[in-house]
């Protein structure tokens, strides 16, 4: 069958032939992929930035963000029969016994790193016409969502962020509202976290680097989330026309850009980090960050991959957001690709406005 | 009577004469100031980088860290009489009938910014013979504290900030036991916080500049805690010999310090950040720090002040301390000076290596 996949030595990302994968357990599930989203992780592991092949391996499938169909499922599966539409996690637990995060269930905060990520992580991606998966870590999908359940994955990080900030904040004693939030980054990450905000109740302004008027902008504004142009207007700007915000989500990856907008938070507000950059030495007054954070009690939070429950909100939201917002998540993915696209498309020769999806299987 | 006090505009501090407070409503007390703390902050006000006199006055009454004697109850109060011990909070409501957090009788997250604090922010202090406030603003404290109770104020800071601590990491859901603690810093505020992190069970290290041999060494020490000498090992020796932290308890004050210390952050860690510092750029590589933030799903807190609760614990654990680490506590305080050496003291010209206090009243 073809796979889409990456080999780090000549960092080469090519379509090859790979066998079939077969059931080797009853509990496992067999699945045709429909489509696997590209994101800037995938950018990340084709470059060499990030992830590894499988022990042994030269190469990696890649695809981490998938929806696919069920076409076999083993003795021991209930609740999943051929046609049903899944999704797949992407983390599975590091093997040690003192991991607790893993052993209970919650490899997203695996301490040894020795996890798996399949796609990234020493373990093969769903870029591929088929896969096999154990039925705990898919996802059933409702039909209706079929047009745009490709974008779970990257929701669950949204998902994920907005819960760590509700718990984080229930520490203080009184009941909150929502108030305030700040998206940094216009990508589908942002969006999503925008639609997650809103959803929550936040009063939403998007923050990111491009002039108006641009396509993500326009996206931003008809879900009824200002855009401010970091670009045109500095963060001060961003404070005076929109107050100071109690939710910062940062999905931008520029570090610089990100801790120049804590000034925009409000006292007793969360920052909350989903990016991942490189080494980036900018002129931060760390003084003056440590005295904001300390006088405002003030968190800064980082957040990575997802639960299982944040794949079930996910796949909730999506059905709101398609109420809520009439045909607005169908144009978050701006174009669909065939596999043979894919090195353009993720080296972004072949990119376009918001999420590039690959189609394997068409119907 | 006599009263010790700051006049910003010429940031001279002298003793001063003062009519004696009387009671002006029935739900008031009026205490005989026994001690009263120097610390950080004082110093700051007395520089005038931080607080400010009662609204139209020239000067402002010093002290907020504070035991008191009860001299005179209102009518109205209960469970106070004469001659009980008592620790006063600092912290009171702003106004504001928009800021839940003090409406909701928690000011140390005040959002207006608009809230007094006595001996330091538009309210008189204790640092006088006697002051008058509200029972409900005040602590009993049994007999037997009599002489630790002064350093109630400052380890409320450490109280809250474990406790902020405990409930940030409670979104993981896994039952957690205390791991390791970095506390960084060894004066009062970080001895205290190594205490409160020793007794709430986590392995703990104090990091502070000083070489060793030192008199702050020695004491965290005769605790049990290991101290490291950041003058003498970077943070890496840090790590190898300690492990990486579950938290980080910052009681130093200086940023480029505290920053450099996240490095030494375990995954799913929590830094907590209790010092005030001013402009500080320093060679922070941003980049990385969100990198591993994100990555290893960690915190960085800002706290500041108390809230009552925090009162009550910390006059619980200085009973509890005092069984630990017998003669320690006491040893927290360095020395007793009067209050005509204030103003040497608040500089550092008269200081000693721990915990300087003014007895007001003797006996």
């Amino acid at each position: 069958m073809k796979a889409v996949a990456v080999f780090p030595k000549g960092r080469e990302v090519k379509v090859i032939d790979v066998p079939e994968p077969r059931l080797r357990s009853p509990t496992q599930v067999r699945v045709r992929t429909l489509e696997v989203g590209v994101c800037g992780t995938d950018k990340e592991v084709v470059e060499g930035r990030h992830g590894k092949p499988p022990e042994g391996e030269e190469h990696l499938i890649l695809g981490h963000e998938c929806l696919g169909e069920v076409v076999e499922v083993g003795e021991q599966v209930k609740g999943l029969e051929p046609g049903d539409l899944v999704v797949p996690r992407v983390r599975r637990p590091c093997p040690s016994r003192e991991c607790r995060a893993c052993r209970a269930g919650a490899p997203d905060f695996c301490v040894t790193g020795e996890y798996t990520e399949r796609g990234i992580q020493g373990a093969h991606g769903f870029a591929a016409e088929l896969f096999v998966e154990d039925a705990s870590y898919l996802h059933p999908v409702p039909r209706e969502l079929r047009e745009v359940a490709v974008l779970t994955e990257p929701l669950t990080i949204a998902e994920k962020a907005l819960r760590e900030v509700e718990r984080v904040q229930a520490r203080m004693p009184w009941r909150r509202q929502p108030g305030r939030a700040v998206v940094l980054g216009a990508g589908p990450v942002g969006l999503l976290g925008a639609m997650v905000l809103m959803r929550a109740g936040y009063q939403t302004t998007v923050y990111s680097r491009s002039p108006k008027p641009n396509p993500k902008a326009e996206m931003a504004e008809s879900l009824g989330a200002p855009y401010i142009s970091a670009k045109q207007h500095p963060v001060e700007k961003l404070v005076e026309e929109r107050g100071r915000a109690d939710v910062v989500y940062e999905a931008a990856g520029v570090a610089s850009a990100a801790f120049e907008v804590v000034k925009a938070l409000a006292p007793n507000g969360v920052f909350v980090f989903t990016g991942v950059t490189e080494s980036e030495k900018a002129q931060l007054d760390e003084g003056l960050l440590m005295k904001q954070m300390v006088l405002e009690n003030q968190v800064l939070l980082g957040t990575v991959n997802a639960a299982a429950a944040d794949f079930e909100i996910a796949l909730e939201d999506l059905g709101h957001f398609r109420s809520k917002w009439p045909g607005r998540v169908e144009r978050l993915i701006s174009a669909r690709h065939q596999p043979e696209d894919y090195a353009e498309v993720v080296r972004g020769e072949k990119g376009t406005d918001i999420k590039d999806i690959i189609v394997f299987t068409r119907g």
